[in-house]
């Protein structure tokens, strides 16, 4: 009997029509013939509305105590999905992330997946019930309980599928696949079929928020077929799948999607004494600041000297430009720049490694459009380059036009 | 160093400021030098909110599934009693029922405590951590999450003080004590300082709501001393003890106290044959229908036949009348009588063991208010007599005067 883990996000879950609606749907799955493990998360607001509570009290509550006062949304969840199902005259049975034995480390708060002891969630799907396992958490092996953090939920039914050697894992969301681009910039983006885990992980480090990067991590080292499908509409989605897997059903695009974030800033230090350990000594005090550094890019400079230039979140762009400042001073540096008004735009697609010209190809549709580029940066199956704000619409479209996206190939 | 063991209400941590008022008054014990355990229910409301949700998707949700949101009101309390107490630099650390290692029978929504595994709340108590743990709840054998039914928390509270041979397990709640009668019927009504675990049995099972009947004997049976105390007030409050240690403390009174109970109706069926096995078939079919009975009086009639009287709660009445009616016929019985405007009241007192002439000088003082009196049940530490429930506070009045519980004797 095939066996699927569906995964529901709190959006889905948001009232109590809409855990029926859930109740409903995973039973249309039960009566063709599958046996079912269901995943949710909190129900939206919920952990929002925990996390209020606790900050009333203190505003920067131990991990540990944390993860106890959240844990308790999807523990509500997982009871009302089962009784919504049980009252449909369906066997189910319901798993907080420690009755399901999902082993994590001990990070509180952004714990990670050790292990999973299946065998009682196999017992209880051999003998014909639902299985209802709350997303988003675990117990360390001291049994405190842990959180993988926002959106674990996602990595969370991976996990199981991973560990069940199910056949699918579908993660039901607000949105009925992954699509080329945002529809709200590119009005013609069109939802992929298929899609490689790579590619994936390019467009969700690039802020399509559709799945957890995580749990696409997870999902490719153990090979789970991962489909995302929209929890209101009907229609086949978008699966996520190994290169080969992806091959045989992919019509073969030179790129797959066009990923963008306006959240980034951009810093620049000119005119640095070229020497060892200067990327050191410029980064390693925005790091102490807890900052976290996206593209980075070094140019040597003809008069010895180098200039050196990274982005960062948009809201650490301030602490990040201090912190450089007197870097700049320390090194005698001849000058600090910044920028708030950037963005990110990259087009990914695994094309790209058999595929000669694709960088000039986008450089050209830009020029094309008079954008200029500020920084470029390139992996194996992505080109990001940084331009101003202003044009991020523009070059979206230009790009989505140019690469022939909106067609089917 | 002391153990104490603390049980804190749903009103005593009804919201963020009472959390924090409960945080300080445990970090005051503890600074005395207390060894401190702390078991806290749900915040106010919040069990009521989850069994609403519940019954909005099924409006009788099986109880595993039930016990598993409900446990959630718990688990959210312990997290923010130990944020408050961390916030205040105490160390501290939560358990949830099964993080406690309550272990219980699988009888949901009403199980009952096999064991506590203690060891780990030893070693953090050892380690200087005030131990928060969620009330009411456990887990059994097979990992299910199980609650002990409603008021269940003082259960809790009792059966770790038991395990963890703790010095006094002090019940904090939004009365400072037991009184010799509900002081909103006798204003005169006074504090107890002590009581026998015997009487309190009577005195909680006849409507004192002040502490669950099983905490109770859980106490009696592990010789637990327990202190009722108030949240919101100062004071030394009642202590509930054994015999020989109440003895030691204890103004000898004849009586201790005089309860009631509004909620009784009264059934009697007249002229049953008197045969063996009538009790039986009278009693059978109410049980059945899941109607509890209190008081059960059988009077041999001259005819050879009996009367048969017995007492249900009020919201029982029309269901036990309908049922008797129905045995009366197949029984030929001569007639059905019923009364649901009947109090209960009693006496108390561990005194009335080595004192003759208790009971008659009950009857006496009821008499002079020309009370009349319907049953009559008796205990070796209690009394019981039904009346019409419009002489309720008129003999409550009369008998708390007559035996003299006003003044400290």
């Amino acid at each position: 009997m095939p066996l699927l883990v569906q995964k529901y996000g709190g959006t889905s879950l948001g009232s109590k029509e809409r855990i029926e609606a859930v109740a409903e749907k995973v039973i249309a799955y039960k009566d063709q013939g599958n046996d079912m493990v269901v995943v949710v998360s909190a129900m939206s607001g919920e952990t929002n509305r925990l996390v209020a509570m606790a900050q009333e009290i203190d505003p920067n509550p131990k991990g540990r105590e944390l993860d106890v006062l959240l844990t308790t949304g999807e523990q509500v969840t997982i009871a009302l999905l089962a009784m919504a199902l049980h009252k449909r005259g369906y066997a189910a049975k319901s798993y907080t992330g420690a009755q399901a034995r999902i082993i994590t480390d001990s990070r509180h708060n952004k714990a990670r997946i050790k292990s999973i002891d299946h065998e009682k969630i196999r017992r209880d799907l051999k003998s014909g019930n639902i299985v209802v396992v709350a997303g988003f958490q675990g117990i360390d092996e001291e049994n405190n309980i842990t959180t993988l953090g926002r959106g674990g939920s996602d990595t969370t039914g991976v996990a199981l599928a991973a560990a069940l050697k199910a056949d699918e894992c579908q993660i039901f969301t607000d949105v009925d696949g992954v699509y080329t681009t945002d529809p709200r910039v590119v009005p013609e983006a069109r939802r992929l079929k298929t899609l490689t885990y790579e590619e994936m992980l390019e467009m969700a480090s690039l802020g399509s928020k559709v799945l957890q990067i995580r749990a696409v991590e997870f999902a490719r080292k153990y090979e789970v077929p991962i489909r995302v499908l929209s929890s209101f509409e009907e229609g086949e989605g978008t699966l996520i799948t190994t290169d080969d897997e992806a091959d045989e059903t992919m019509e073969q695009a030179l790129i797959s999607g066009i990923a963008f974030n306006r959240d980034e800033a951009q810093l620049t230090i000119n005119g640095v004494a070229d020497t060892p350990g200067v990327a050191y000594q410029i980064l390693g005090p925005v790091s102490d600041a807890n900052i976290e550094v996206d593209m980075i890019l070094q140019n040597i400079g003809a008069d010895g000297t180098t200039d050196f230039t990274f982005t960062v979140h948009r809201n650490d762009y301030e602490a990040a430009l201090a912190s450089l400042k007197q870097t700049a001073k320390k090194l005698k540096a001849r000058e600090v720049t910044g920028n708030n008004r950037i963005v990110k735009i990259s087009i990914v697609g695994v094309g790209m490694r058999s595929h000669a010209g694709i960088a000039s190809r986008m450089f050209e549709l830009l020029a094309n459009e008079g954008i200029n580029i500020l920084m470029i940066s390139t992996s194996e199956i992505k080109i990001s380059v940084v331009v101003d704000e202003k044009y991020l619409e523009l070059a979206v479209r230009a790009l989505h036009e140019g690469f022939d996206l909106k067609s089917e190939s």
